[in-house]
């Protein structure tokens, strides 16, 4: 199963307006994340301790142990920073110690030679989403494949008909203005699961209809 | 009590884009009032028969229930056809038997007098929201009011701090590209209500943080 998850505001908004080196995920941005921040399962995955055990909590464990390979596209693996095409041996953004503990492939057109870190190896893709979509089942050993963003490899997947479930955590926050979640994909859901978090956020499920 | 009442798409667009008279919700955007349409109370109050009991219904039959008196712009009531300042006695599209049953309250910049219809008197206000949203309340007689529509009227009900309460009645729908819900109010909200409806609908109630 290949799914993807994404933190939105109640207008649907993946990151808040202006994105820049003080407000990464624009201004407002980072109240989208305020839950997962705070939750037991987020910290230990990103190596902190304490954190509330609720169930935001629950929803984030769950989907680490369920995840065996991952897919991403390239801004987001380079937080949209560095000359990528020149550079030689780009580290991204996300450091010695990704978060994610599973095999990641990074949707490029510079073919490169996986980046091993400690816990996660950074593969990188050329041949599409496809491709990407295919190696990472193939690397997840049975377990589920995440589409961890941005939202153009989430509807890439979409548009290839590939997504078969998603995954969205609804703060309860207006942003005003930002970036629209997926835009411009268009289809039917099924809602499968609901689940009202006291953080406020309300989780929501849907099975993609093909 | 000032409430708003919005369809949203998951993306939270209230309406799809490229509006026309074929497609005057734009291209998919009636896809968010199925579940209204098919609703036994929504059926009831535009005069209809039939209709499912569900708990669709039940939300629509409270929001009639508690409401005394209705809000909202001047696109809404003319649904954006017509020359309005030229026009001496534009009806508006919502015929001789409007569906509010309550007086309803219209932003524009021309004075007129009300228009008296059956169930339901127009009165147009020039003194802004604050103005519309005063002789409401006094109208209502102790009940609710609601600000019927478009964004923009909610979206200066939220600016003037007058907003109490936003309902979102999210469809399981993504319509790719549309017009986004209030767009330009930010603010926190606190979730006071989650209904899952077998529909597929997700009925979320917030309270508006000041």
């Amino acid at each position: 199963m290949i799914f993807a998850d994404l933190s939105i505001s109640l207008e649907g908004f993946v990151a808040g307006p202006d994105p820049s080196n003080e407000h990464p995920l624009g201004i407002g941005g980072m109240q989208l994340h305020e839950w997962a921040l705070a939750a037991h399962a987020w910290r230990a995955a990103h190596g902190r301790e304490g954190g509330e055990k609720t169930v935001d909590s629950d929803v984030i464990g769950e989907t680490i142990a369920r995840t065996g390979a991952g897919v991403m596209g390239r801004k987001m693996y380079s937080g949209g920073s560095g000359d990528w095409a020149s550079d030689p041996n780009p580290r991204g953004w996300w450091g010695d110690e990704p978060p994610f503990h599973h095999p990641v492939f990074v949707l490029t057109h510079h073919a490169r030679e996986p980046l091993e870190l400690t816990g996660t190896t950074f593969h990188f893709v050329t041949g599409g989403i496809d491709e990407a979509l295919d190696r990472a089942t193939e690397a997840a050993g049975g377990k589920d494949v995440q589409i961890h963003g941005g939202g153009e490899a989430v509807q890439q997947a979409i548009a290839a008909g590939r997504l078969d479930e998603l995954n969205t955590h609804v703060a309860p926050v207006l942003l005003g203005r930002g970036f629209p979640l997926l835009g411009g994909s268009t289809g039917r859901l099924e809602r499968t699961r609901v689940i009202e978090s006291p953080s406020g956020v309300t989780h929501l499920r849907y099975r993609v209809l093909r």
